[in-house]
């Protein structure tokens, strides 16, 4: 693939947010990125975005949004993937400039899922599973992810207090992310006592929905020291985006040949690990998309970074802090820093990005020089691998 | 722009379908394209829909689709953008393979509106508009288009039976269009008497909306004659795209400086000449956005076929039939094709691509060699213009 340069990033805090209409949720992120960007236009935007029609009833928010942050006139159009939508309007945008088409594109996920009963947010987001074979019979979007929990403990013998760490992780670092929507330190203790949501997840399992938006200019690599050479001067490092790759598999989690594989997930990291011609071990910190925290386990094994069905050995071995040997959820990941469903995929990047450049605080990972980041559509439905690299300035 | 080769077309007939789910109506039109273009898979499958989400509780239609045509583990994902949903995805699918980053790619756009009650259909088409500055006054789609239309009338002097030719003509041309909902020959009477919508749009003036799928495989143009050679063996011409480009305006109506310019339909069709070298007097035929006729009117100024306000003109000068001077609506448009919103888009490509095939049947325009197609989202906020051309085999 031909490399690609982020220019800036910019996000606004996940959190209930009833002040702000979904357009300027969105448009804060954009205009926060255009600033760290130094410009003050684009040639494109593309929006990841899942539930707006549903929950907001408004669609067109391409053309709503760019009208709204000024890029009258600019291509502008929604990319869905489910919660993977943030990470394809990425693929978008990094296509749109990659094939030439555009010079200079900004990818923004957001979501606006806090004003809704929550019966209808679970109802909005069982949009994700396969309406005619299993929502049908009434399952939840939970419920499917805790019926592949309950076979992957059954299968591999793993007790539901050994998931803990994974939760204690991603806590522990949203407390230092001003950005996340949840600030709280929890003990193991306290994951075991949290309130059942869907046999065997319970509260602390599941992330929480949340209002949100997260934004990243991109521009083909070459162009950063040319068209683009001032938009880089506030930064000691540029970001490029050596990998990118999306893969899907069935809709319906029973209709694969085994449902505790993540395939889409191998398939897409390992496109993603060619293109950068790198391997698992060469990745500095992964952020993975922990919407619930069996999820973390099956994609740190579909990504090579555990044995099949080990997955909660490396929370168990504080291999995942910050600080072990592939830290995941530096910021908070799904679990704390919240989960604005079509934003994620792009607060994932924003914070790949931050941690390239060492910007990411108290929970900074030493040297880091190169994160994945992984965004999952469905229960694995759709899945989009990038991986990231930091060169000097 | 990168040239770009479209090796295959499907279609269903856009009907009131109720035997077929939305997958299975996507997947004919898929596998209609596939073999239409002598081959077994793609890299990439961009779906262009609007309301399975509202209207079918749906989301995630790239991966459900994907695996019901048996698209295993490729890339796929949805692109949004109201009633322009189907061309961006195209755009996509063009980006895709224009890039590099896959060789062949698949767009399909699908739409499934008929199994809902009308004024639920309406409530869902009504988020192609602004839904806090113009659809809490209680507009509906159609409202917006009849107070577009009823300025222009008093701007520009016409009178309403003045659009009759654009409606006279889409039907008699549908008439020979097997895929097309409607099959019946309108009289300017008919058209005078047909029954008020909102006024001054009657129901001869508005596109039916319908269940449908179009499908295109598109691919570099210079791999047609190497990876790609088998698939062009049935026909004598190849189609290239050689113009895509997509532009936006206000979402809202009442924000332009002047409502009855399509700025994004300049724009796009302005810069769409420009990749293929062309002007407005080379376009051998148009399949334009007739949604409301308003908007045949208002496409045809912008797109420099004729003077400001005089649009109407063209259809009462019969330059708009197949043996006119810029025949549109060949295949009966929106307004006898029918108007499945998501799906349009695609349509209106596939049937560029049969007239510029010369399969057109009986409203075949004589010796077309490039056609253009525009497909609209909201009242002009997203407007996508491609041109096509043939080249013999």
């Amino acid at each position: 693939m031909r490399e690609i340069a982020i220019l800036g990033i910019g996000q606004t805090q996940v959190s209930e947010n009833w002040n702000q209409s979904i357009r300027e949720i969105a448009g804060e992120a954009v205009l926060a990125a255009l600033a760290d960007a130094n410009l003050t236009t684009v040639d494109g935007l593309y929006v990841g975005n899942m539930l707006s029609g549903l929950l907001g009833r408004q669609e067109s928010l391409g053309a709503l949004i760019a009208d709204w942050v000024g890029l009258h006139d600019k291509e502008a159009m929604k990319v869905e993937a489910a919660c993977g939508s943030g990470a394809a309007a990425l693929r978008m945008a990094i296509m749109a400039v990659s094939s030439g088409e555009l010079e200079c594109a900004i990818a923004v996920g957001v979501e606006k899922m806090t004003e809704m009963k929550g019966s209808e947010t679970t109802a909005a987001l069982a949009t994700a599973a396969d309406a005619d074979y299993e929502v049908i019979h009434g399952l939840s979007f939970v419920g499917i992810n805790a019926l592949v929990m309950q076979r992957y403990m059954y299968e591999y013998g793993w007790k539901h207090t050994h998931f803990a760490p994974f939760s204690i992780n991603a806590h522990a670092n949203g407390v230092h992310n001003p950005y996340a929507r949840l600030h709280e330190v929890i003990s193991e203790k306290d994951y075991q006592r949290a309130r059942m949501i869907s046999d065997p997840i319970n509260l602390l399992d599941a992330s929480p929905i949340g209002d949100g938006a997260a934004a990243v200019v991109v521009v083909p690599a070459e162009s950063v020291k040319t068209r683009f050479s001032h938009t880089t001067l506030n930064h000691r490092h540029i970001i490029t985006i050596v990998g990118s790759a999306a893969a899907t598999d069935t809709i319906a989690v029973h209709s694969r040949s085994d449902p505790l594989w993540l395939a889409a997930a191998e398939k897409s990291a390992r496109q993603a690990y060619l293109q950068a011609g790198i391997g698992p071990k060469d990745i500095d910190f992964f952020e993975l998309h922990d919407a619930f925290s069996i999820m973390s386990a099956l994609s740190l094994e579909a990504c090579g970074f555990a044995e099949r069905g080990q997955g909660p050995r490396l929370g168990l071995d504080e291999k995942i802090t910050p600080s072990g040997e592939i830290p995941i959820a530096t910021m908070g990941g799904l679990k704390a820093r919240g989960h604005p469903v079509g934003a994620t995929g792009i607060y994932q990047i924003v914070e790949v990005a931050q941690q390239l450049r060492g910007e990411a605080g108290r929970t900074q990972v030493d040297g880091a020089r190169i994160g994945m980041a992984q965004n999952i559509g469905g229960s694995g439905a759709t899945i989009v691998t990038h991986i990231l690299k930091a060169s000097r300035n």
